[in-house]
This record gives structure tokens, C-alpha cells and sequence, in this order.
């Protein structure tokens, strides 16, 4: 794809040079221009390459982060000054400037700027292309060409040089923009314009930089030395040609490093531009070749994915000595540091789209192995903590309660290994010590971190933590960070090989066995950490616009004491693991968090947009999605200048993948589940998967599953059905929902059991002297026997111990057995049995999605076992912690005790709680009007059974 | 008294220094010697003379404090250069120094330096003394004497002068000793040696000092005007009188200001140095009227309480434009930084010996409202929010989780202004309209921090607070804040006047009624905080010794996740709030919270001392006294040399007064229930109260308690008993324990009840299938009926559910109310029907202490109703949260219904835990052997009930 602008200036300018940056991982430049004038800032950076400073500490303490460390702008090796008849070619001044066109090439690899200026009587064509290899790490190169397109000859004055003047920049307040050095952070040597030997005072890395020239004018070869005076006539071209070279290494001495900056630099001049470039595009080629995503009837998205891939790309290290920074190699932002991102967002992208990347970035965290020893001792543990963020692999943030505190990151690590190997174990090898040391380390820092807690039961807890969402902090049981710590320990018994004594992975199984889990039981919420629940809500209301991001407007405890999130901790849990948890579970989840989800952070709506989607929310999962992905491309937030939102990008691939195509990868178990955006047509993406190269291509009606001629095999699921792909095989599944189960609510649906338990709670309430009439009975409908006789007392205005209501429910309940064992086929309500038949005979499966227990009982009095044999077979487990409706719990339960897709199937129900159940499940609904309760959210209503056709039900399926 | 020393040089200097402070609660100077060498640190400080400078955070956030404030080293005005023949008098050229002795009079409030000096065939007799003048707040004065004790004439040098080059200690790492400025602080203009004119940069503070001289050689008096050499012949004696004033103000301009100090210099010129003296003496003896603690018996104890209410006094603003610094005068550490000590420690102090220091305090806080408006703004909340450290009002903690998070400070002053108006309403008038708007101010501040918890059942909570126990921070329900803001919430009520509406003034009475405090249930312990009881045990046991302070060696985050303490912040609750606890509760909280306290805060000893005499453990109060009362005077932790431990110094006189006299005052009831360690003889003290002054005697023996002839009249209490006093008169309590009261067990004591038990257990365990024997049997004595089934179904290794275990102690407890029925006069062991109506007839008291719930009907059915007639009048109160034993709550509540002081009580138990039990509560114990049970921990011991002799029991109490 091409990406283009005709805009600059100003905010143009500031963004442009961030969003038309190129790299390769290694090297990048910001997108500003050759000359001078007119550019924001021109940014150089190599990935890795940093300066150290001591922190200042308003009060320090023990164990506090010693240095901050920061990317460092290096010396600018683009820099191009161009006059005509002595007239600077000047950007800034844009009455000369007749066109502007810079497009920045995803297939090519290349930036290309076009500039068309006219000085009065002079005017000319400039052409400046640009690339940084992807294949040589050290190489870039800029084509630089000037046409005279005036009727006269004119007078031109070229210098290109290196300038060693740049700087980094000076940040303010806000964190996300860096941090000011106090010194001069590097000392360079230029012993010419066109070659420097530089070594950053504190952090002791040396650099050198070459670099060299071809130049033509019209078609003559002629020399360069970095400085020309000469005459374009009218018509005529001149083209110079730079190749640069910057080398790095920690401690290198000059003279060998500047030998090989300059062998690579000469290297890359014979190559030659065009070769160069041809390199570039193959490379692509064969990245593309997976990572292509198309989606068909929304070009925006399919724009920003690939532009979002390619940014990903060039900002990933695949030297295994730098991870993936905040911002790419675009800016300074958060100082180049790496964090969680690169294995939370990141590598989950690469793996299956370029496995190489992930494997560089895992590689990483085993070369920094070492320093994460070091930091755990000092912080008291055993085995590794990782830095939170970090470019040596020092802990360097000055935070501690949302750095230091977020132990996750080591889990985070570990899953994203284990994720990668279960992808790719037997095709591209990581080295296995450094899989077992990993695995092992890590999992001796959570034992250590932990406690099996007296006050718990023995469960194993987590104290004083920070969780991804630090609107919270130094909080205890961060249900996040449980959770990935149990994944990390089962990860480490099962991949620690040697590096851990039986005994040991003893302990780790017990801790993984016993790790507590914060749940309320009342609301089926798992809530974010022990306090959660306690907090009082964030005042939204009246909180103003422009009071976000909280961060930046509301001191950290005002943030920290409110139920407020910054990004979903808990949902993120429930996506990355999501085969621990029930559809039903993710709903309830889902819905209580995102109403306290400010979505302050870049790395919050790509995962609601998920998890919008595997809740079936798939318009909601458009919305976010949308935020995510054009992100920076249309600079949403307003700070693109300030470097792209790498995670951001990465979250927009995971967003279609994990999303929309229902992508499922836990435990190495790979399942999709997709429905795409209703203004989507077609989507296709690939994954590198165990050898394979799967392709996928989905549309509203059919999946289509491929694997292409050089693949190995594989075994997939579609929802619920498993299956396997040989080389060059295809599998196509029906997507369009079909009517293939009915879910009966049980009371005034199938029967009227309602005049039953009126009957039996009148005979309490009569014994026990209270009021119950036909008004209190109402709100009974479709809630548990505990909440009905709630509703009973609070309406007496009585307050009865645990025992009294217990006793009280029980024989209720027994009075109310006795009462069903007088119902007969009379009591089934007219029009069911047809329907039940009906059904029957077309081979569509009927189940009961009925919360009582009593339910089995019925169905059986009633004489109508045949029809819901799946419900009977297979009872509800209220063990399993099953919510009652208006929760989508029984609804899906039945759908699956069915085995029945619960897209394919309605629900049909008279009460309100139940209606908004079937709904929530993300299931059809039929209403009945019969209870008199409001039904009117149902996608179909009848007014009683007896008018329940199975046609128009359906009919609903389209 | 006189405090001296004749040691110096290296430590001894350095120390020597702080402790030898001088100082007027406005103006300090630190022992430092006139002469430049052989001193460390040469101090002149400012109560309230800082400067700013912006505090730089690794990582900045909204919110944060901006500005470090750090109490300014002024220009050293003591400066006077010596040399005899031209060889310099120098205290480093150790061995010419023949003799030195420097003495600080705590009477006379003056230093004074003699030594003698031979250099060979010169020698001198040197006399300093020194005063920082208490009635004039400006002013200091030194006389600096030298005799020629040779026989040779000798040719003197004499310089005088003020030294404007002094700087602030260069601070390292640890928090407690300052910061460094990384600017030049005060600009100063020295016209002459004599006088100086100097500003801060930043907090625009203005100085100006002068100094003036009187010279007398011989008897001759010579003008001297800084410098002067002349002879001194052998045996003469030279004097020279410097007089100092240091004026300051707030934006003061130059002109003005310098001839407020001139003038106030000639004044000080004028009255002379004698003069100045005498007026030393007598405002010191206004002083000492009140204050002075005399002990017998322990002289060490005597001199550190005068040194340490000395250096209070020194510290102490009275203007009301500053408070009292963590370090007084003397120092820089804790940059001169005013905590809630000044009202937690000092004012209590205060307000009974020197009640105008105690308002100048409370003043200094009405001064700083509108900066504690403006910061509860920037934190988001409603009314006033003090700063946790500071010098101009303005917050200054650049830790805020240790800072900002103890919101207490606000509890804590209006908790001091409410005991100072309790102790002096009528007497020394506060502006009304200052309290009525502290206290509005503060309660509307913790009305919008805590919310009413829908998850604690509508309690009022208050979250991501951090109590005093630093060793835990941001946590919800700190127990010490929301006690105290209870407090503060209902002082409000009553003293915020019409500065509140009375709608306001019932959301402050619902919070205050509603106000959460955690509790355990299980042990009776009050958490320190909602998650304290989940912790993991700090593992003491492999904390080497030089790992103390716990602060200095491990990262915050390893010291919050662990239960241990710096302080103890709940211990201190109960003593602060003593008419809200038991003497049980108090007793187990202190016990438990005993085990985690490291007391790394120096605010510690003090508070475990006055709460282990509260509970009656008066050798372990000596012990935390003796750490708490020579902390400085001793060097206890080694770091004097950084300043005077003012808190600590304060809390030596609260050891005393609140612990060993066991003066009570909350609510503005007061009370002594003295108990002076076994070593000390007598203990004198006084306080001034409500216009009256109050002399206390305490002996082993007797309290005495009279009244100062110009008083008023007070009401009092002593122990149990109320009384009055009118001037003049005097009331003496005998202390000596006398037996008059016996606590009886009731199983194994009074009857055996314990076959009966036996049995009742032995059927329903026959019933159910369990093995039951007398083994078992053995380990039910003296616990609950609930504790008894769960030890029989440990046994047994069986989970029963809470409704059957619930329905098995039912059950039991029906059939043993069926066996008591069958009791009868036979019953009743042998010699206890004697000893009941022996101490019937002497008019002992005789109680119940059984956690039996059947223990009345017992009594009843054995006829001995009469001789219990206490405890059957006012059975055991369960819901009010007593524990059963071994906790000390049944029979402190025992000794409570039999209206007896505990201390006169003596205890009859069989049981190990009642033994436990009793001497918990300090109560003496009889051990009967009769039940096979280890009773070796009682005061006296017999085979069986009959051998009980009630003569043998009073000789117990000597």
C-alpha cells in the first residue's frame, strides 16, 4: 500500500515525521526531511541504544531504581542543504512550494518525497527517496534527485553531511513524552562531515558513522566529497546517492568500529540504490505473504492494519539484543523503553504472522536474564524479576507503585514463550536452557512473592501489586496478576526440564492448585483485586472531557480509592486465558467493566474490542476496534507527533484475529469462532502455525479455513466442531445462523407453575403472618427461591436470620414438590406440545433454560422426558457457579447441553429477567405476553403460547 | 539541673553539639564552640526560616507536592577567633586542652565552656557562656571570658564577628537527614562583620542580624568594634560581651528590618548580659513550676526527663508562626519539617505544663487553613487537608504514599485542640472562631474522602489511606485514621459552631456512627487495616541485627506485604482513645501487636510504654521508657549528632504522666490509675488544668493528689473512684493491693460440671458415630462449647457443615441443662462453701468469671446465690465482643461487676487457659491441681478445693 500526504507544516509536519518514519528494527529515522528547515524534529535512533542517568528522587529508598535510561537522539545522517542561485530550498517557505507529496511504500520499503518549488523565474522537481535495509541492519540510503524544470540554467549549491548537533527532546510534565538528561549525553568525535566515533558518557556505548556518495549529473558519474557548486542547466537531473552506516556496540573501541561502518557503508554503495530497494521489497514479500490482512468494505481498516504491520516491522529488533519500545523508533516517547507490550501486544502478532520477530524479542528477555536475578535479590525474592521497563535490562522506573510493583511482567513473558512455542515448537527451535531457565526462574519469583495465606484458607495470595490497570496500585490479589502467575507456574512445571527439582515443581503445583482468585459470589464478578468491590464508583458524571486522561488531572490516591479503570485488567485475564473461563463468565465480566473504563491508555480498546467480540457485541467490537486501529494514522489522541502507539497497532491485528475471526490459541489448542463487522464483507488473514501457512477467509455467510501446498498439517476447531487440515486442503463451514435449538424457560412457558409457587409461599407467608398477595408475587418471576422470599421479607419489612430463611425455603420448596406432583398433561400449556413435536420432527433439539430445581421433576410429571432428553441427561451444576437470569448462564448452558452453537438457537421466555438473559447470551428471543411482564426487548413476541408458530421462529434465522 | 560533659573531639563533638543546643522555640544555636576549628557543624537556625526549592521526581504526576522546604544554617553569629602569641586557640590541638567542661543549665537556660588551655610556658583559663534569650525571641547573648594563668604575659588576638559563609549539611541518601539545595541560598549583603542583611531566593524570606559588643580588660572597659589585639598579663582576665539579634520577616524589606535587629541589639546591649540572665532564670522557673517530674529512685530517668522537656521548650514556637521540627533547633534533619508529632507528641505534653506553648501550636495550624484549603482542592476533596510535612503550610512530601495518604494529620490536630480546650476552656481562650472553622473544615475533608460501602454493608469507609505504621501504605481502613477521623467527625459536631449547617453537622453524626473499624472476629484483634490480618509473619527470625531500621534495607514493597510494624498504630489508638477499649481489648491488641513492632521509628518505645503500663506490665513500660527516655541524652541509636529526637523527647514525659501515673484524658475525663516500676521510689509530678494546678505523689504505696493553693478546683479519678478538689486540698489513695475481691471458675472449682459435660458430649457422640473419650475430654477444659465440638470432630477427622455442627452444640447443651437440674448442695466441692462465706463475712467480694452460659443456673441449683449475687445481677454480655479464655476478658469483667479494682482482685482457676487467662489480665491466680491441668503459672497452688485457705490467699498480697 501507499500512504501519502500532500500536507506539511505545522501539525502536519510534527505528525508526518513521526507516521512516515522508517526502520528496520534496528535503525530508524524519523520522517523529517533532508534539509533543515521546516522539520519538527529530526530523530535518529538505533534500537537499544541509550543514556544512562542517575534518577533524582524527591525521597529516595532502598532498592529504588538507580538510572533512568533514555533512547538517544543520535547524530543525523540524512541531512541534505540544498540552494538554487544561492536561494536556500527552504520548506518554510511555502509561496515557493507549488506541490508536496511524500508517500511512504509498505510493499517497497521505501519513503518517497516529491517536492515541486518555484523561485520566481527558477523552479525546479525534487525527488528524495529513502529506505532503511531490512536486510543490512546497519544500512540506510537516500536517493536524492533535482531536475530543473525553469527555462534557465541555474546555480546550485549541495552539501550533505552528518550532523552531529542533534539533540533529544527537551520533555515536560507528562510522563508519556520523556525525561530531560542533565548532561551532555554523548561525546562525538567528526573528524570529517561524512564520518563520526561517538560514546555516550554514562551507559559507556560506542557508535560510528559512515557515510558516502554517488552523484550524477544528467548521465555523468562525478565525484562527491560532501560538497558541490554547479550548474543544472535547464531540463537537466542531478541525482546524489548516500549510503550510511552506523555501527554500535557496548565498549567497542573506535578504530574497529569505525572500520566496520565504514567496510558496511562501502558495502552498501556497490550494492547500489536500486539493489537496495530490490532487497527491500523481497524481504516484504515474504513478510506480507503472512501478515497480509484484507478486509473487503472497509479500505480504512485494511489501510491502517497494513500501515499499522509495517510500523510493527520496522520497529521490532530481530537481533535478540532489543525488544519492541513504546513508540517504535519514531520518537522519544516513554524514553525508548520496553514494557510488557512487546510480549502482551506484540509477540502474539508475530508469532503467527513472522515468527522470527517474536523469537528476537523472547531472546531478548533471556539476555537480560541475569539483571532480573540481580533485581529479585534486591528485592528480596528468588529467581527473576523483570524491569518493568528497561532498555539494558536495569529496572529503571522511577515509580515504583506502577513499575516495580507490576510483577506480572514476568508471567507476561513466560505466556508469551510458551504461546510462541506452542505455535512453533517443533519448527523453529528457541534455545531449550533458556526456555527451562526462564520458565523456572520466574516461577520461583511468584513462590517467593506469595504466601499460602491463614486468612484465606491456605490459599496461595499475592500481596501489595500493581496490576495492567494502574488506576489501582499496590493493591493485594490483583486477580490479573494471579491468574498469570498460576499460567506462569503451570508453564514452568511443564517447561522447566531440569532447571527445577521434582520438589520444587512440588511446591509450584500447590501454589498453581491453591492460587486465590478474588470472586464475588453475590455478582459472579471476579473483582479486579480484593478491594474492588469496596470502592465507590468514579463520579463520570461529573467529571468534563477534557479531565482525561484522569492521569494527568487528578492526583493518583483521588484515582486509586475510585472503582475507575485506565484499561481492563480483568477482561485482558479473561481474553488471554480464555479457555479458563465460560462464555457466560466473559459477559458478566465484560459488561460490569466496561462501565468503569475510561480507556485512558492506547493499550485499553483493542482489547474491549476483543472481548466486545467474543461476547458477541460484534458492532461494539467495530467501535473499538475503530479507536485502535487508526490510532495513529489519523492521530486520534492528538500526539502521534510524539512517536506511533506500538502496542496500539499491535492490538488492531489481535483485535481482527483474536476478535472478529474469534481467533483461540490457549493452551495451544487453536479454535476460531467468527463473525465479522455487519459492514464488512470479506475478511482474509494467514497465520504461520506449526509449519503451516493457514489461510483465512471469512464472510457473514461461510469460514473458510486453507492451508497453502508447503504446509505440514493441522488441527483446528470451528466453534465447536474439531477438524484437520492437510497441505493444500481446504474447509469451508456455514456461518448464516440456522434455528437448530429451542431453549424453554420452564414457568408460564412449558407450564403454569407460577399459581403453584404462589400457592406454597401463600401458605408460608400465611403461617408466618405476613403479607403476600398477587403484587408481591409479580416481582418473584424468574428469581431464585433465596431472592423471592428477600422480596417477601423486605416487603413485610422483616428481618430474619440465615437459619429462619433457610428453613423457611425448604419447606416452601417441600410444599411445593408436593403441589407438582399433581400437575398432568392438562397443565402443559396450549400450543407447546405442537411445538415440541414439530421440532422434534424437524430435527431441532429443545432444552430447558430453567434456574429451578425442581425443573427435572416437571418435565417428567408432564410426561415430556422425550423431548428435552439433552436437559435430562445433563442437569444444571449450581456448583459451577452458575448465575440465575437475568445473567446469560442458563441460557448458554442449555445451548451447549444441546451441543448446539448458541447462535443457532432461541430462547423463549415470559418474564423480563429471562428475556434480557437470552439476550445477553447473544441469543435469539421469543417473548411471551401471557405473565404480563414486560417482554418488548425480545426479537419476537407472541401473546401467548398458543400462538407460538415455529415457522415464524424460523423465519427469524432469515 | 546541670547537664555536662568534659568529653569532645570526633563523636563526642558532633554529638556533643545537639545536645548542647540552645534555643528560644524561635531562635537555635547548636552547642557548636565561637571558635571555627574543632567543631562539625556550626547551626543557627529559624523556627519557620526556610527555603523552597522545586522537588524533581524520577516520574511526576498531577498533584504532587511541588516545593522541597528546608530550614535554613544562617549566618553563624557566635564567631569569635582567639590566639594567644599569634598560636591560634584550637580545640583540635587536643593536647594543649588541660581541662574541658561544657555545662547546660536547664535552670538558668544558659551554656557555658570552660577550658584550660597550655600551650606550653602560656596558659589560659577560657569561660563561655552562652544564652538564647527566652522572653526576647531575637535575641542571643555570649560572654567570653579568658584569664591568663601563666606567669608570662601574653600578647592576645581577639576577633569577633558574623560568619555569613555557613551552608546546610550535604545530605546523603537517608531521609532523615536532609536534602541538598542544588542552588545558592541565601543572598547575602554584609556591610561589616557585625551586621548582615540576606534573603532567601526562593521563599523570600527575609534576615537581617547584628551584633554588639561590650570588652572589659581588667577592670577597664574598652571599646571594641570587632577585632582587638592587646597584652594580657599573667592573672589578668579579659571579658567580652557579644550581643546578637536576628530579626526576620516575609518579603521584609531591607531598611526596616535592619534596624529592628540594631534596635533590638542595643536593647539586649543596654540590659546586659546579668540581666539578661536573671530573666532567663525566671521565665524558666515559670517553666519548672509545672514541669518538672522529679522520680526517686532513678536519677538517670530525672536528668533525661528535664534534658528532654528542656530541649522541648527550646524547640517549641511560641508566636504561632511555626510549630516544633522533628528535630527542633538543633538540627536539619528532617529539613526543620513540622509532622504531626507537634500535636500527637508535643502538644499533650504542652497542654498540661506550658498550655501557652500548646496554643502557639494549635495557632500555628489556624495560621496554615487557607494553604490546607487549597491542597484539599488540588486533591480533589472538600475542606481543609493539612500537610503531612511542612514549614510555610504548603505540602512537601515527595512521597506521597508515606506523605499526602495520611490524611490522619487532620484527626490529629483537631484531636489536640480538642484536648487543649477540654483541659482549658475556661482559662486560656483560643479565637472561637479558629476552632469552629478547624474543625468544620477537617470533617468536611473525611466526609468526601470515605463513602458509605455498599459491600461493608453502608459503613463508612475510607480508602487508600496510610496510618502512622509507615511499614504498610496505601491501604483502605487503616484502623488508626478511621478512629480518629470518628473522633475528628464528632469534636466537629460540637465545636464547629455555625460554621456548619445542621444538615451538614448529621452526614458528619451518620459517618461518624457508621465509621467502619475492622475487626477480627476470630481473635479480637482490631486489624491495622482491612488486609493486615491476610499478610504474611515478616520473617524476624533471619533479620540480622544490622538490618534495622527495616527501612534502610529493603524495598517498600518487601515491608508492605509483611505483617510488621515501624510503629504501632493501633496500640496507639487505644491509648489516645482509652475511653473506647476495654482493658482486655487493650491488652490483647498490645500483645498482639507487640510481636510485629520493630519500633524503627524513634514515635515508637514511647507508645508501647505508656500501653504496657495500661496493661499492666510495668517492668516491660520501664524497659520501652529507658529506650524512649535517654534517646538523645544516651545516643541511643547513634544519630543525635543529626538533631534532638523531639517526638520522642515528648513521648518520654507521656511515659511517665499517661503510663506509669496511667493519667487519662479522653473526652475531657480525668483520670490516674498509677502503678510506678518496682525501681523507682517516688514520682512527683504536676499538671495545669482547667486554672488549676494539680501535684501528683505517687509512691508504691499511695497516690497522692493535691492542689496548688491559686486553683480552682477540679474533678478527679482515682482508679474506680471519683472525687474533688478544692485549692489547697489533698487526697491520698492507698496503692498497696488488698484482697477484695475472689474470682471463681465455675468447673472444677465451684462443682464439677465437667462429668456433666463429659457425658452430654459422650451421648451425642455415641449418636453420630464418634470416638469420644477422656483424652479428648482433656483438651475441652475451660474453652467454648463451639471450640469443644470442633477439637471432637478434629479428633475424629470429620468436616461437618455449620447447620449440623450449630444443631450438635444445641443438642449438647439441652441434655447438660437436664443433667445440672439433678445438681444439688452436694455437688459443690469440698472447702469452697468456707471459703465463700469466710469472704462473705470479711466482706470480700465474690464473682462469677465462667464463659459458661449456663453458669447462673448452676449457682442457682447449688444455692449459692447469695454469695454471687454481683454476677448474677449483671450477667456476662457476649455480644460485646469478649473473648473466651485464655483471653483476660472474663475476669477483668469479673472484677468489673464485683466493683473491685482489678489489682485487687485474686482468680480461682483448675485450667490451664483460666491461669492464662487471669494473669493476662493482671490479675494474681490460684492454681487448683485437681483437674490434671498445667496450673504452674498461678501465684499460689493447692491439690484441690479443699485445701483452699483464705488466709493463705490474702497473704498473697503481702
Amino acid at each position: 500500500m501507499k500512504f501519502s500526504t500532500e500536507k506539511f507544516g505545522g501539525n502536519e509536519t510534527q505528525r508526518n515525521e513521526t507516521l512516515f518514519t522508517l526502520g528496520n528494527g534496528n535503525l530508524g529515522f524519523r520522517g523529517d526531511t533532508e534539509e533543515k528547515a521546516g522539520t519538527f524534529h529530526k530523530g535518529t535512533y538505533i534500537n537499544g541504544f541509550y543514556e544512562s542517568e542517575s534518577i533524582l528522587y524527591g525521597e529516595s529508598a532502598y532498592g529504588y531504581a538507580k538510572n533512568h535510561e533514555t533512547i538517544v537522539n543520535l547524530p543525523d545522517p540524512k541531512r541534505i542543504e540544498l540552494t538554487l542561485d544561492s536561494i536556500p530550498f527552504n520548506l518554510e517557505d511555502t509561496g515557493k512550494i507549488k506541490k508536496y507529496l511524500l508517500t511512504l511504500d509498505t510493499q517497497k520499503g521505501s519513503l518517497e518525497r516529491i517536492t515541486e518549488w518555484n523561485g520566481g523565474s527558477r523552479s525546479i522537481f525534487l525527488r528524495s527517496e529513502r529506505l532503511v535495509s531490512f536486510p543490512h541492519e546497519d544500512t540506510a540510503a537516500i536517493r536524492y534527485s533535482v531536475t530543473n524544470t525553469s527555462s534557465k540554467d541555474v546555480q546550485v549549491g549541495l552539501k550533505s553531511f552528518i550532523d552531529v548537533e542533534a539533540k533529544n527532546i527537551l520533555a515536560k510534565d507528562d510522563p508519556r513524552i520523556g525525561a530531560k538528561f542533565r548532561h551532555e549525553v554523548l561525546q562525538v568525535r567528526q573528524e570529517n562531515p561524512q564520518a563520526f566515533f561517538a560514546r555516550t558518557v554514562n551507559s559507556s556505548l560506542s557508535l560510528a558513522g559512515t557515510c558516502s556518495h554517488k552523484f550524477f549529473l544528467g548521465n555523468q558519474s562525478l565525484d562527491f566529497d560532501g560538497e558541490k557548486n554547479f550548474c543544472l542547466k535547464s531540463g537537466e537531473t542531478f541525482v546524489l546517492e548516500k549510503y550510511i552506516s552506523y555501527v554500535w556496540q557496548k565498549d567497542g573501541d573506535a578504530l574497529s568500529l569505525k572500520q566496520m561502518s565504514s567496510d558496511s557503508c562501502k558495502k552498501a554503495l556497490e550494492l547500489g540504490f536500486d539493489r537496495l530497494l530490490d532487497e527491500q521489497k523481497n524481504f516484504l514479500a515474504e513478510f506480507w505473504k503472512v501478515a497480509l490482512v484484507q478486509i473487503e468494505g472497509d479500505r480504512a481498516s485494511e489501510e491502517a492494519l497494513e500501515f499499522n504491520l509495517f510500523h510493527l516491522l520496522q520497529s521490532a529488533s530481530r537481533n535478540g539484543r532489543a525488544s519492541i519500545a513504546a513508540k517504535g523508533l519514531s520518537s522519544e516517547g516513554y524514553e525508548g523503553h520496553f514494557f510488557w507490550d512487546s510480549e502482551s501486544y506484540a509477540c502474539p502478532l508475530f508469532t503467527y504472522t513472522f515468527p522470527l520477530v517474536a523469537k528476537s524479542l523472547l531472546e531478548y528477555r533471556a539476555r537480560i536474564l541475569p539483571k532480573a536475578l540481580e533485581r529479585a535479590s534486591v528485592m528480596n525474592l528468588k529467581g527473576a524479576l523483570f524491569p518493568w521497563r528497561t532498555i539494558s535490562g536495569e529496572e529503571t522506573s522511577a515509580y515504583f507503585p506502577a513499575g516495580t510493583a507490576q510483577y506480572h511482567i514476568d508471567a507476561d513473558i513466560i505466556f508469551a514463550l510458551n504461546k510462541y512455542l506452542n505455535a512453533h515448537e517443533d519448527d523453529l527451535g528457541f534455545e531449550k536452557k533458556d526456555v527451562e531457565e526462564l520458565c523456572a526462574q520466574t516461577a520461583r519469583m511468584w513462590l517467593s512473592l506469595g504466601h499460602f495465606s491463614k486468612s484465606k484458607d491456605g490459599a496461595f495470595c499475592i500481596e501489595d501489586v500493581t496490576g495492567p490497570d494502574e488506576y489501582t496500585a499496590i493493591v493485594n490479589n490483583n486477580a490479573f496478576t494471579n491468574l498469570m502467575a498460576r499460567e506462569n507456574l503451570e508453564i514452568a512445571i511443564k517447561r522447566s526440564g531440569d532447571k527445577a527439582s521434582e520438589e520444587e515443581k512440588n511446591e509450584w503445583k500447590l501454589a498453581a492448585k491453591k492460587m486465590y482468585i478474588p470472586y464475588d459470589d453475590e455478582t459472579g464478578i471476579i473483582p479486579q483485586d480484593d478491594s474492588f468491590m469496596d470502592k465507590a464508583d468514579w463520579d463520570f458524571k461529573n467529571t468534563p472531557k477534557e479531565n482525561y486522561p484522569l492521569l494527568l488531572h487528578y492526583h493518583p490516591l483521588v484515582i486509586y480509592r475510585h472503582r475507575v479503570l485506565k484499561q481492563p485488567d480483568l477482561v485482558l485475564a479473561q481474553f488471554v486465558l480464555g479457555g479458563r473461563f465460560t462464555l457466560a463468565e466473559k459477559i458478566r465480566n465484560f459488561n460490569f467493566y466496561e462501565k468503569y473504563t475510561t480507556g485512558d491508555s492506547s493499550l485499553s480498546h483493542c482489547i474491549m474490542s476483543i472481548m466486545a467480540s467474543v461476547c458477541g457485541e460484534r458492532e461494539k467490537a467495530l467501535e473499538y476496534f475503530n479507536k485502535t486501529a487508526r490510532m495513529d494514522i489519523d492521530d486520534v489522541n492528538g500526539n502521534s507527533r510524539d512517536g506511533i502507539h506500538t502496542a496500539c497497532m499491535a492490538g488492531s491485528w489481535m483485535s481482527v484475529v483474536y476478535g472478529f475471526a474469534g481467533f483461540s490459541d490457549y493452551g495451544g489448542k487453536f479454535s476460531f469462532n467468527p463473525q465479522i463487522p455487519s459492514s464488512w464483507k470479506k475478511l482474509k488473514f494467514s497465520l504461520a502455525l506449526k509449519g503451516s501457512i493457514l489461510d483465512v477467509t471469512l464472510t457473514h455467510d461461510a469460514a473458510e479455513y486453507s492451508l497453502r501446498k508447503e504446509s505440514a498439517g493441522l488441527s483446528l476447531r470451528h466453534r465447536n466442531v474439531e477438524f484437520t487440515l492437510g497441505a493444500g486442503e481446504k474447509k469451508t463451514f456455514g456461518l448464516a445462523p440456522k434455528l437448530k435449538a429451542l431453549l424453554f424457560d420452564l414457568d408460564g412457558v412449558i407450564t403454569n407453575t407460577a399459581e403453584l409457587h404462589y400457592r406454597a409461599w401463600k401458605e408460608m407467608a400465611d403461617r408466618e403472618g405476613l403479607i403476600f398477595n398477587q403484587e408481591i408475587n409479580k416481582r418473584l418471576l424468574g428469581i431464585s427461591r433465596e431472592a423471592s422470599l428477600a422480596v417477601i421479607l423486605e416487603a413485610n419489612k422483616v428481618v430474619w436470620c440465615k437459619e429462619k430463611r433457610e428453613k423457611a425455603c425448604y419447606e416452601k420448596n417441600e410444599r411445593y414438590k408436593e403441589l407438582i406432583s399433581s400437575l398432568g398433561k392438562d397443565d402443559i400449556l396450549p400450543g407447546i406440545e405442537n411445538l415440541l413435536k414439530e421440532a422434534y420432527d424437524q430435527g431441532i433439539m429443545c432444552a430447558l433454560a430453567s434456574s429451578s430445581k425442581n425443573a427435572p421433576a416437571i418435565i417428567k410429571v408432564l410426561g415430556l422426558e422425550k423431548y428435552f432428553e439433552c436437559s435430562l441427561s445433563k442437569p444444571l451444576d449450581f456448583s459451577a457457579g452458575i448465575k440465575a437470569k437475568p445473567q446469560p448462564d442458563i441460557f448458554l448452558n442449555a445451548a451447549e447441553s444441546a451441543g448446539v452453537w448458541y447462535t443457532d438457537c432461541l430462547g423463549i421466555e415470559d418474564a423480563r429477567s429471562g428475556v434480557c438473559a437470552i439476550k445477553s447470551a447473544g441469543i435469539k428471543a421469543c417473548g411471551l405476553k401471557s405473565s404480563g411482564d414486560d417482554v418488548s426487548a425480545a426479537d419476537i413476541i407472541f401473546d401467548s403460547t398458543k400462538d407460538l408458530s415455529l415457522e415464524k421462529l424460523k423465519k427469524l434465522f432469515g
